[in-house]
């Protein structure tokens, strides 16, 4: 009998406040480190976009940016400060709703979800913005090129961030940002206990893995923006892919 | 320094195939007994919808049923077995979207998911399908009680299934029943890293513990339907209530 599978999720704490330029994957080591952990082979690293963003530059500084028309007319309507109004129309392929104090757009990158993924949490105190990176993907790849020059390890990356979504209240952690594993464990054919053939199912594990991830990360005043998720047997895949995630809105059952 | 939080998703294997009257509890205790396993205080079981609907008997042999005009010219559409059609069409509030071979529906309950989360996997080879139990929030509430008579701990328990969602590509599993602990984390007012007060964020917990167990659960080959999720300090509560995770369509952002 093989061991019943057992997972961990163990949190990283002590990551300083991230600037732009830091090397985040010696911060996230150094973390690591003092806090008595290690990195081990097939480790799942999540890490939450807020600190990716900040090291990448993301930041946006509200008193540089200058407010279209557009944005102004908009925040009128929403009550938003049409300077963020202006980074969220800037970071949008399209405004899918516009809805109360909430802008439903999809990102540049295809992502589905409030305000572009504009984030005025944990910046610097309300006077800037992060944003997406501009390639969650290749960031995780980056991450997981830098784990392994550091500590000879191959992990997986996952860059996770907080959406809302359709029909269910409160946000979850979903993945932008994948490297090192399939964003999802396609199950379709695999035979179920009486042998009947699964047809449909295909779980979207990399979101699975950052919302367990989740439960340890705070955003708020913990702090924690990285966790460990040890004991998970996932595919390796050179690449990796989160836009894997991203449903044409041709091919959408729901909408 | 408060230890550094960690979380452990342990699977409970070796659960027999569950029979309709069958007590659940008793099932699970005795296979986290022979796997050499405990239940602790704080402890959060997250239980896979299908072993809960078998052991309620909310279990449909097809061929007592019989499909109704309405169902019989749903299935020329969708290439959907009639009877089966007819068990969607019975567990369903509205019909939300008809496409390809897919019918989305809200629940009588009211999710809103792929074929009012009517299952033909995992039952006896496809001639018989799994319904949602009855009142899933009634059904965590009792095994919870069961939980503390047989083993005097505490619990949380979840009740989980497997739902597709908008925007994005594949299944995550999701909460249907909670019990003992809240299904949604307010963290509106909290204070981030720099002091600026947290505005929207309410985390769907109940959800991502969910997500977290199927790491574990397969409802595949595997058969692990109960994952045992330890170290989460989740918020008490006596009651406990998926449905604090129905989104009221008139408030819903996104559709």
């Amino acid at each position: 009998m093989l061991p019943a599978p057992r997972i961990e999720i163990i949190s990283v704490t002590g990551i300083p406040l991230v600037q732009p330029g830091d090397d985040l994957t010696t911060l996230i080591c150094d973390a690591v480190n003092r806090g008595g952990l290690t990195i081990e082979d097939d480790d799942i690293l999540v890490i939450a976009q807020t600190v990716v963003s900040k090291a990448e530059g993301s930041i946006i500084k509200l008193d540089e940016i200058k407010p279209s028309v557009e944005a102004r007319i908009i925040s009128e309507q929403i009550v938003k400060d049409p300077r963020i109004t202006e980074v969220i129309l800037k970071g949008a392929r399209e405004i899918i709703r516009l809805r109360g104090p909430h802008l439903i757009t999809q990102t540049r990158h295809g992502w589905i979800c409030a305000n572009s993924a504009v984030d005025i949490s944990n910046v610097s105190g309300g006077d800037a913005v992060t944003t997406l990176p501009e390639d969650a993907d290749k960031s995780a790849r980056e991450i997981r090129r830098r784990i392994k020059e550091v500590t000879g390890k191959k992990v997986a990356v996952i860059i996770s961030d907080t959406f809302g979504r359709p029909f269910r209240v409160g946000q979850t952690n979903i993945a932008v940002g994948v490297a090192g594993m399939g964003a999802l464990l396609d199950r379709k054919g695999e035979k179920d206990l009486f042998g009947y053939t699964l047809k449909v199912k295909q779980i979207a594990v990399a979101d699975e893995l950052a919302s367990a991830a989740e439960l340890v990360i705070g955003e708020a005043a913990e702090g924690i923006p990285v966790a460990i998720i040890r004991g998970y047997p996932f595919k390796p895949d050179k690449e990796g892919n989160a836009k894997e995630l991203i449903r044409p809105m041709d091919s959408d059952l729901f909408i």
